[in-house]
């Protein structure tokens, strides 16, 4: 183990020790702290962003990688509100799931506690460095960033700030570390820490995902794609089908949980195509159709096999016409990547059945699927969505950060 | 792909939808006739289990293999009444964890559904294949069992007869997958199944689980091993702490929920060491004791740095005398496997401490350490103990063989 790995894992041993020693109130008095000392530190950071911004476009970097980087007065504001309301949120740790008071008097019980430590790797996106170690600090959970290695000036920067705000109230030890050295190496190692962290959270497209993934031995929640649908039942109200299949395509296109196959039941085909078209082409969408559909709107592509699993992330749609039900069913079984689909229809036997059989992490009746979100689901937080099945799925808030363990509590008792 | 795991990945897809749609009922009366087939078919299972027997005998397996793999009137009795047991118990799929409201009026719900297929890789026990079977049935699950090759012939004859109870009842489909085929390969084309296959869980001894672990590209629910400690604090019940040291150690020591280190607060060392001793010995429990507990009891053996780390599972046990409750939390942190560990005290705020700081499964005050299973903390059932942090903890019953999905439903609403 290189000298750099060696000296963080042992240090986030110590800090997990008195992080949990931490109450509740000054998990969010130290939030505070570091919610004001963003802001007063804008400068600083800044400066530090200006360097990794140079360098950027030294390198012919793309305008919306650009984007992404930079930083100014407002964005700062927001992570520094984010911080804030992250304060404001209830802390799950500690929270009793479940108590059982066995027949030998023996009390059982489940309790909330912090997974222990969690390593983020994440794009060039600075924002996330202070969004992560808000949402982890008040899970009691000891964070590890490593963002992209082009955001590293500002991603320290952020980390020292923040750091040091802790001071200011007491904390002297880190509950954090901002990978500060950029070579691939030391992600690597982290990736062996098995016994040292708990769990791994990419976030950034699906490459950098596989490839986490693929190198870690440590357990990762995984969030690839939304190939998300929207399924138009025979008993659908066409005028509602017509303003969820554009606000799930269009309100937002380049994000997870956008629209990108609408399946249309061949009853009520004829009718809402032509409809569907006419709205899509108003807002400039790409139309893809499958052969079905092609002999009731014309002057549209021909969907492809590849159509239907691609997360376009642009103002791209493919359009299905399907038999029934089962068939749509299966198709986004088959086809989807579980994370968001949605039933149009007036029919309520219809919705449940949707509702109950397609496998995806978010199963909608007569909703956008760009409801699919930490905070529109009232969770107060996001640290990202989870298209995995096991530990957590869907949109992942506080909770989601922390595992469970058992309490026993007795007087004596011994087995028979 | 060979053709025998494609053929059991084709077939498991449509099975998984057919399997959603049994009610509760429906599975509970499969399982009831389960139940009967497998005591009406007794003489086949045993002829079968004796040819097994047989060739187990001309290998010279070792006696307790022999014993494990040897199935008899009795023991078809129980795995008979297994089945029935877990036809009572309650069914956790379709259960809501949360509704909320949103301003926007949609309703979102976290409801349990079954995690869907379900690999159990175990070793040469029989009832293992019928346990599982009924636990995965009552959750939805399909299972795909790989049992020991030397059971071969018994887990063949036990999955066809609960096949053929199924088709009874007019289930006319295959909700489980008994692997006919002895050949390893199978087993390392199953794990790259990371598309049809949703969980592997291994039930065995340590160097099975951790072959499974490396090979597998599924999730891998892990329980490793159980180092399980007590921790008598100077503030203990002296009568209390013998007698559930002596229940952990000596009440059934080839298990992992039995105890093998313990650690004594040096306030009471000197009183309760000799007292321990005694009844140790009266138990033939071998002592291996660190060096400040060799100053107060003499002729018994020097505890080794790799006594900490051991799980015996055996009438052995390790005892090391502790400065104070940090140390005692500390030791258990860095040399337990994190199962079950128990502080003895009458103080509450020690005690609060101990089940806060101890990073393990289970926590327990004043309990044996037997008492961490399934049965014990009321689950009703259990497919076994997860030393894992994520997505289940501990004793593993019903409830963590299912995952959830979140239901949007709405009035078509669309996101401003």
């Amino acid at each position: 183990m290189s000298k750099y790995v060696e000296n963080i894992t042992k240090q986030l041993k110590q800090a997990s020790v008195l992080l949990q020693r931490l109450t509740t109130s000054k998990k969010n008095e130290a939030l505070r702290a570091m919610a004001k000392a963003i802001v007063e530190n804008k400068e600083y950071i800044l400066a530090e962003n200006r360097k990794d911004l140079k360098k950027a476009k030294k390198d012919n970097l793309t305008q919306s990688f650009i984007d992404r980087l930079t930083l100014n007065a407002k964005r700062i504001k927001v992570m520094s509100d984010s911080l804030r309301a992250v304060a404001k949120l209830p802390d799950p740790v500690g929270k009793i799931i479940l108590t059982k008071v066995r027949p030998n008097k023996m009390k059982v019980q489940k309790v909330r506690v912090p997974l222990g430590v969690v390593l983020i790797i994440y794009e060039a996106r600075p924002n996330v460095t202070s969004d992560c170690i808000g949402l982890l600090f008040k899970t009691s959970n000891i964070g590890i960033l490593r963002g992209g290695s082009k955001a590293m000036a500002t991603n320290i920067a952020i980390g020292d700030t923040l750091n040091s705000s802790l001071i200011k109230v007491g904390i002297n030890f880190s509950p954090f570390f901002v990978i500060k050295k950029p070579d691939y190496s030391i992600t690597d190692e982290l990736f062996k820490q098995d016994k040292n962290i708990d769990l791994v959270i990419p976030r950034g497209g699906e490459a950098l995902i596989r490839k986490v993934t693929e190198s870690s031995k440590i357990p990762v929640i995984k969030h690839y794609k939304g190939v998300c649908h929207i399924y138009v039942d025979k008993y659908a109200d066409l005028s509602k089908a017509l303003k969820i299949c554009i606000n799930a395509k269009v309100q937002r296109p380049s994000v997870c949980n956008a629209a990108e196959t609408i399946l249309v039941n061949k009853k009520c085909a004829a009718k809402f195509l032509p409809q569907l078209k006419e709205k899509l082409e108003e807002k400039n969408v790409e139309i893809r159709v499958g052969h079905k559909g092609l002999k009731i709107i014309k002057n549209v592509k021909k969907a492809k096999e590849s159509d239907w699993k691609t997360e376009y992330l642009d103002l791209i749609v493919s359009i299905k016409v399907v038999d029934n039900l089962d068939q749509a069913v299966a198709h986004i079984n088959k086809y989807g990547s579980h994370h968001t689909d949605c039933i149009v229809t007036e029919d309520k036997k219809a919705a449940d059945k949707f509702l109950k059989e397609v496998d995806s992490a978010c199963c909608f009746h007569n909703l956008s699927t760009r409801f699919s979100d930490g905070y529109q689901f009232g969770l107060g937080a996001e640290i990202g969505i989870s298209t995995d099945k096991l530990h957590a799925r869907g949109p992942m808030g506080l909770e989601e950060l922390t595992t469970y363990k058992w309490l026993g509590k007795g007087s004596g008792q011994i087995r028979k």
